[in-house]
């Protein structure tokens, strides 16, 4: 399994990623999950991969072999961050074409998702999430951050502590701490974590992190985060078990 | 979707779930999911269900039936946990052996999931979860919590406070942040909220709460407990981009 999220504020990007891959529970493996395809100065383009991971190799080895030989359309010279997207989505289908009879010969699930977030000149950044058909969506004010791969735990964090409006460190932060409580709750997902936060407009990656397994900082981090969850979890009252919808307020909650 | 929760301590059990059901966005409808089966002073027996709906108040229907007519073998002359919840995944093989094959036909799922969580004299309390092929694991000191429905966005919290050494208050506390925590990422998990506290050896129910929707002390945990969590996730440390892995322990984190 994996997870990867990205979160978009009025202030730039987050991207970040676990790096483990299982096919059953004795063939567990670490790949690199989330790929920088930036030319500082010019673009940002930064991209997550969860799924088939043959498909998603594919396609990562496509944009770059695009990039090398400089054919006529690649990462770097597509002119905005929606036309990457349908390029990307493009890729994912090609390959999924040339493989899918045989695999699915076989049960084989060919099926990935993607991430993509970045900034081209002085347009701005955005956010897709890339479907495994090919199609996609892209995060909104409303709607912050995408997922793919293991969501749904690392999602309450988001829920309750996210905005548009959240500082671009924090919301590193909280990324961290989404990925940390997917680790905890699910051991498909698992380190190294990478991270990466591109401050709008700046057009280069100056913030990025790589935790490895047994990191003390990622150790220290977690420990941090129970604690503080623990002392939150104290904080809350005990339940007034004589309490009845017809109470007054007063009644509510008691110590 | 439905979200069910089991937490068995030293010193009891709590059995809490949410009552949403749905089937389709557009079909979505109120139905008690917790049900209390205790002869107080003798035994205490409670039920949580999952799955489709059709079986599940099928098994509850079987059940009643065999107490109404006070067949030879009924929820109150069982002689002990392990024996209540073989019998329960006899009732669930029947229903579905009865309907199985005119729910395929339409390809209708008829799974389920039941917990079970009680205690018989003055034997030590259990928690059951009964798969839907009605056979069934238990909770021990080390896995002291079991879940059924939308179990991953709450577990995150069981899996950072809770422990066979928690208090049964705090566990109560925990069940109730759980399933908040669930409908808060999950709209087809809802109130109202069924909550019961079952101390070990009293043999009858004596805490026992019925959240609604809108209801103010809902509102009011949930609001204490964003608070909290916010506080919680200001006391971590911004991220040390600096940081390398060979750094020593005191470069781990800043302020």
């Amino acid at each position: 399994m994996t997870y990867c999220l990205g979160i978009i504020t009025h202030s730039g990007l987050v991207m970040a990623a676990d790096s483990r891959t299982n096919a059953g529970v004795d063939y567990i493996s670490t790949y690199q999950k989330l790929f920088d395809f930036s030319n500082p100065g010019e673009r940002v383009i930064l991209l997550c991969t969860a799924g088939n991971l043959s498909v998603t190799q594919g396609v990562v080895s496509e944009l770059e072999k695009d990039l090398k030989v400089q054919e006529e359309t690649n990462l770097h010279n597509i002119t905005c961050m929606y036309e990457v997207a349908r390029y990307i989505g493009g890729k994912l289908r090609q390959i999924q074409q040339y493989d899918e009879a045989w695999l699915k010969k076989d049960g084989i699930e060919a099926q990935c998702t993607l991430l993509l977030g970045g900034q081209i000149h002085a347009q701005t950044p955005e956010l897709y999430l890339i479907y495994s058909q090919g199609n996609f969506i892209h995060a909104t004010p409303d709607t912050p951050f995408l997922q793919i791969g293991e969501t749904k735990y690392g999602k309450p964090i988001l829920d309750r502590t996210l905005s548009y409006d959240t500082s671009l460190e924090s919301a590193a932060k909280c990324a961290l701490l989404s990925i940390d409580s997917t680790m905890k709750s699910n051991i498909s997902v698992g380190p190294p974590i990478n991270l990466i936060l591109y401050e709008k407009d700046s057009l280069m990656i100056k913030h990025r992190l790589r935790l490895r397994l047994g990191d003390p900082y990622l150790a220290k981090i977690r420990q941090l985060w129970e604690e503080s969850l623990k002392q939150a979890f104290d904080c809350i009252p005990q339940i007034n078990w004589q309490y009845r919808e017809d109470d007054s307020p007063e009644n509510i909650l008691i110590d």
